[in-house]
């Protein structure tokens, strides 16, 4: 029997090591499919139903194309449209979920708020009523087939990644509202893979110290390591992997988005130049989820430069997503 | 030759006993299909067009489900981004539905006013040009994908429905706007199946004439009998089967939103509750088509409990829709 | 190998008279298979991303069927809920099209602005980042899919279309935004396959001077012929073909909708009228890619009548775009 039929993907905290193996094996060999042609029915007539309370370009496009090239269907549905789901809409969660699960074989969802955390309690709210799998598509706490991509393209670039000199940078962008989860699932994964994670950010930008904690206890547990400091030159330098991309701050929702253009503005410096990418070691890359704010997170000459591998991150959610999937549903 | 290819499914009051028996066949079918995973790819390949002037859960994700696991695929439309079909739209009906026939191989609508009747003509309209078939997937006046579900869902939990006493309970919401196809469409169909039927409301919620008087000669004609009354109380009594769920008067479209509220508001004890259930039979079941207004129209505690089977209602929607579309498209 | 393999469809300008013949052969085909209901795998499970800046009914429906009908599936993508591609938008366009690349094998793009050849730009700047095929939907320059299956219309009617007298004319509507792309794209196409081509229209209306030029040059060179007036009446004596819809002039985007609403009702009686089309040739077919206005541009007794062709245009949409498809995909 397939252990992992029927497994939620809240968080890759939830996922053993093993798991993550798996599913990391499974996608390199779907992505080898998806490049010669070879079809692969593995989800033959089934639905996957997307909930996007928040917009989306490579999460719906990823999804949707993983479902159809696995020979099922993903639903792209906007909550609003629902009468469903929606906090303070007429349809209760749980009878949205129960439905839900009598007619298909999946459930991803999309959501987050300025509030840190309520998007990922209402995920868990679908997760406990759904008899299906809930895939999180992204909450402002957890993105984890974001951290799968990201580790699946570090994989592709390095041999070995014990060791590796890991960068989760905060970068500098007008654009208030990105929310942590991409930040805080890569300090959680890439130490469990033996990476040696440092951490910077301006003062105001730290993540949750529950986040923080975890990742620490996951380096001690596999033996990466985990530092936390504000000085971006020093954390840049050496490094092997730069991932430089805004977030927002813990109390964006209690002080507003005015208060929040304030501080962030304070740090208008904190740019991925080709100048400062040169205290890398000359072997780095550049990661960055997308969509990235060009020349102000990241500058246009290094995202389009030869260290990027900014379109190899986005190609590999298809594959992990496919991965997850076939295995989960 | 298969005599269903080709109709449309606008009313059941259109389609015979023995048609309808063919159809929960199937369906009975398919939903076993469906649970041990045997794919059924009776509309390959196929095209069927969705309408939706008004929002939607169940309908929405149940038919296109249904295409996907048929191994077709049914295009989400909204008219606002078609230029189409649109009552003031710059595009005939006549021409969109034209239009469609040539691209696909069915077209589901739908769509209701305030106005009663006026959404039941648009999808007429619409059948009258379209050379594939029309489903209705709910007017202002008619909903019998619904029907058939509930009907299914009926024969699922009795043995036999003759004499099965089904109770159409009106029930109070906060929330004006429910059209009137989904009681009209049932005290319609279940005399036509043996049952005796009370439809309760307050007096100012009575369906159109028309229908009341054609639920009456259904229960002549098929052995079953038809009740109209404004007692909860002793309708609920002894009753087999308790549909409770808010409609709008007939004049809702003409004296609008604030009175009707004024009216509705006058019967906020229109609730069915564990008490008041007490008075049916033991072995009763409840009955919603969801979204239900929970408190309101029904008790959590009800709604939660054995009784309920509005769930498995919510997903005989697919396996009915299922097995009309293989039927005629 | 296949010569089509990767290539785009931006305007037909860019493809030559050979290419064309061999897409038509496709559709023909393609055409017989879907009416005996054979099933065209030809793109089973893959991936077509629809860009739609503009809204859309043919199109959308006829692409979205298209890729069912070949087993594939395209995504109907509203680029305001991508944060993607939209002149003003954080992403830029050129990521979204990398990023697209990764995930599928065709991207379709509908845009267009007041202001001529703007819409026609991003296109072509998809198209130059993106690595797999683009396929115009529509522009303010082009409509390369709506030209072809107009000809394959022209095709099926007349046996042979050298020297059949082709007249574009410009019709009445009130409604003032419909862009030049049509009318552009069949008087460069027509004289290209021998036809005698008339565009008649308001001086105010004249084409883009390149086009205008173009269509001398295609004419000259396969055999057509090409003229330009602005005498309604003349211009549809002795026609073959009249093809007659409003687009708007080269300066809206300049002056602005209410200029452009004086212009236009200087000449409301430009509608094809069945008196009208009596000074054609009795066996002259009327076309309109619809959606029309009835009664303003056409008279509805011509659009209903015999000579009409417009709903076989619409369907012939469905197959050339099958075919390019097919083909570049």
């Amino acid at each position: 029997m397939n252990p992992f039929n029927g497994r939620d993907l809240l968080s890759l905290q939830e996922w053993s090591v093993e798991d993550i193996e798996r599913v990391l094996e499974l996608a390199a060999d779907l992505k080898q499919k998806f490049r010669i042609g070879v079809t692969t029915d593995y989800l033959k007539n089934k639905t996957f139903f997307m909930l996007f309370y928040a917009s989306s370009t490579r999460t719906r496009n990823s999804f949707e194309a993983a479902l159809t090239q696995l020979g099922g269907h993903a639903h792209y549905l906007n909550p609003k449209t629902m009468r469903a789901g929606d906090p303070g809409a007429p349809e209760a969660i749980a009878d949205t979920a129960k439905v839900l699960s009598r007619y298909g074989h999946g459930i991803g969802i999309r959501i987050y708020f300025p509030q840190y955390g309520e998007g990922e309690k209402v995920i868990r709210e679908y997760a406990k009523h759904a008899s299906i799998p809930v895939v999180s598509m992204e909450s402002d706490v957890y993105h984890p087939c974001q951290a799968l991509a990201d580790l699946m393209t570090i994989r592709e670039k390095f041999k070995e990644t014990k060791h590796l000199k890991y960068v989760q940078a905060w970068g500098y962008s007008p654009d208030a509202l990105r929310v942590c989860a991409v930040p805080s699932s890569n300090i959680l994964l890439m130490p469990r893979f033996g990476m040696d994670v440092t951490y910077v950010r301006p003062p105001e930008f730290t993540l949750h110290p529950d986040i923080i904690q975890q990742a620490k206890v996951n380096a001690e547990t596999h033996g990466g390591s985990f530092t936390e400091t504000d000085n971006l030159e020093e954390a840049i330098e050496d490094a092997d992997i730069i991932y430089m991309r805004q977030h927002c701050t813990l109390d964006y929702g209690k002080h507003g988005p005015e208060k929040e253009q304030q501080i962030i503005d304070k740090y208008s410096d904190w740019t991925l130049t080709s100048d400062l990418l040169r205290l890398a070691k000359k072997s780095a890359v550049v990661m960055h989820c997308l969509p990235v704010d060009r020349d102000h997170e990241i500058a246009s000459d290094v995202l389009d430069g030869p260290q990027s591998i900014v379109y190899d991150e986005a190609e590999n959610r298809l594959h992990v997503q496919k991965a997850v999937l076939s295995l989960v549903m």
